[in-house]
């Protein structure tokens, strides 16, 4: 079996969370597996000199439309949060703590975090929301709230931060296979030729 | 008839060159016509803080590769021109010129110097190949010369230039169909169905 993908996004990203929805069923087309990296793209913006994107001038309203109307042509359920963006360390943290012991129990709770985000405009920056959703998919609210804490959970957040950084993501969704990098979900046709026919 | 597309661009921007080649076609399926409109994407940078894309850390390799792949995936001619970015006043100044008498023929012009940049590696900022280009699709030299001259045609520029930016247009390619605004190349297919079906 082909190398997994690396799957690269930020929690205040909406591309990232429309990419969310797709990238399995599309490596699972090809037979490969996916490893999900939620990362900060604040870190990024600081060598890229970016800047949230609804927060420029000019470019700010139009991707505001775009993002819904790219929802709606994609067909995903999607309503603008009233934070904007939000600090992605409590579902960051928590990710990273599930996904020690069961990935495929932590891109569930992805999908959730998600879901309170740009579908019911719930604050997931707050530790006590991120337990909530996280006791959605069937972990326990406390032990969540302990996992946010933990010194060693923190750390694993730092270091898949650096990591993405050395690597060269700076946006979100940022996807590598085989070294090859893919930013944007409009990428995605792109991707999948690869997948299907290898390098071009 | 409905009313014709806005399609903006610059000359040093590698989308826009992508977006020349299709955009035509896409809107005459349709039955719409195009009204092209070269503009100095400098002039919105100032606005949203924004730089030529190759130029930004750790973004400007990325996009190098993505330009590359991206023409491959297109099948389109392409290669990475020596200087970047290049100042768009000549090649946009003979296109307006050309554009008050034979809209068709500034179209021809724009994919001459286009082509002369992008896969030539011709400095289309320079006047003389600039108008030298001109001369491949049947322009008089000196004529072309007089006019990248001449204030009137300078003016023109000038005025289109801000236009777009009262517009909000920030990027390149830029499309407008209808008021609604849509950004880069990898926005065709929402285009597509935008012309198609009406607004989603």
């Amino acid at each position: 079996m082909p190398a997994p993908i690396d799957f690269y996004f930020d929690f205040s990203s909406s591309y990232g969370y429309f990419a969310s929805l797709k990238i399995d069923e599309l490596a699972a087309r090809h037979g490969r597996d996916v490893n999900w990296r939620p990362i900060l793209l604040g870190a990024a913006f600081k060598v890229t000199g970016g800047e949230p994107l609804l927060k420029t001038p000019l470019k700010g309203p139009y991707i505001e439309r775009d993002i819904a109307r790219s929802a709606r042509f994609l067909g995903i359920a999607y309503k603008p949060p009233s934070k904007y963006p939000i600090a992605g360390l409590a579902p960051g943290r928590a990710f990273y703590w599930v996904n020690d012991s069961d990935p495929a129990l932590a891109k569930e709770l992805v999908q959730a975090l998600y879901r309170a985000y740009f579908v019911e405009d719930r604050d997931i920056s707050s530790p006590d929301i991120t337990a909530d959703v996280a006791a959605l998919v069937g972990l326990k609210r406390d032990e969540v709230l302990a996992a946010l804490n933990d010194v060693a959970v923190k750390d694993k957040l730092r270091q898949e931060v650096a990591a993405s950084l050395k690597r060269g993501v700076f946006g979100s969704p940022y996807v590598v296979i085989d070294d090859e990098p893919f930013w944007g979900v409009d990428r995605f046709d792109q991707i999948e030729r690869w997948l299907a026919h290898g390098p071009f």
